[in-house]
């Protein structure tokens, strides 16, 4: 999926827009052919699926997201820096995921199955990443981990947690302002208080 | 509750060892009666229903969670450690409750809604306790806490993040000794950082 051909790109945002706007059950494939200008079955060519399509969506989305990360460590800015950065883009990913519908309490379960395997795999990416900027703090003398590998896995886990607090108050795929003011003033206070505590 | 009669005290523990085993909506009146060796009609005296009787159980289960933590305030120990016991306490009151069958995934939104008073009011309790325990750390020059009410309230719902996070693989109200040692060690590990975060 990281090779996308244009005409690919523009179903994807075809689909996306759709999806965020009604939700993954009320969208048909024959509306994203139209809204692209092909046919159903020139659609059906690229994806099998309707559920092939809204895993590609989110796929391209959480790409999105890691790539955003990646660019991180070409910047010549501190690794408590860049745990800050991940905190905040990774609340924007997931304002987006939410949008989505990914996160709606009536299908998270359903779709948490269709897409195990892709929230596994992005868990895993997000380990990674996470792994890195606290090694590179490491290594630049920033950060002291006792427990290395225990602290990454903390440290997503704690995010993890702040977002499905906030999941029960999420309606219709809309997450309200106030709610997410509420989790964006938590996360950054949260990841003072974390970076406070692996600091040397 | 707070003055609870022998008798309802009999109650009480029948009670909560039968929705413990059996789950709140497969045990009777009739068989909590038995236990205690009473009649129905005067069980139904002390609670006209079996929501009352959970509630009842709910509340007693609070109340000692909460006299646990009081009892801190009056030991001779640094704010640090009544922070380190306020997170394992909560946590084995996290399994009790997980045990009574409140945190059964497939009766969560019912239970929850049920008992939504009960619940707030004990998250309420929760916050002041551990303002009390931030508080008395900032008075002792262990703390330092730019924004107080914040600190509290997300150490709260960094807590309830983590325990949610595990709530999915709860099933049968039992919680796998793997989750529980797994979230056992994310608490220390957590409480550690966290700590260290409002250090002085």
């Amino acid at each position: 999926m990281n090779d996308i051909s244009p005409k690919e790109n523009d179903i994807l945002e075809a689909a996306r827009n759709r999806f965020a706007h009604y939700g993954f059950s009320k969208v048909t494939m024959e509306e994203i052919a139209q809204d692209v200008g092909m046919g159903k079955a020139s659609l059906y060519y690229y994806f099998p699926t309707k559920e092939d399509l809204f895993k590609a969506v989110i796929n391209k989305e959480q790409n999105l997201f890691a790539g955003e990360i990646e660019k991180l460590f070409y910047r010549k800015i501190t690794a408590e820096n860049k745990l800050r950065n991940y905190v905040k883009k990774r609340l924007e990913y997931f304002h987006e995921l939410v949008n989505l519908s990914t996160l709606n309490v009536n299908t998270l379960v359903d779709i948490k199955l269709m897409f195990k395997e892709l929230f596994e795999d992005f868990e895993q990416k997000e380990l990674d990443l996470i792994q890195r900027i606290l090694d590179e703090g490491k290594k630049n003398g920033e950060f002291d981990l006792k427990m290395h590998r225990d602290t990454t896995k903390i440290f997503l886990h704690l995010l993890q947690g702040l977002r499905l607090r906030i999941i029960k108050f999420i309606k219709d795929n809309r997450m309200e302002k106030e709610n997410y003011d509420e989790l964006k003033e938590e996360m950054s206070g949260f990841v003072e208080i974390f970076i406070k505590g692996i600091r040397v």
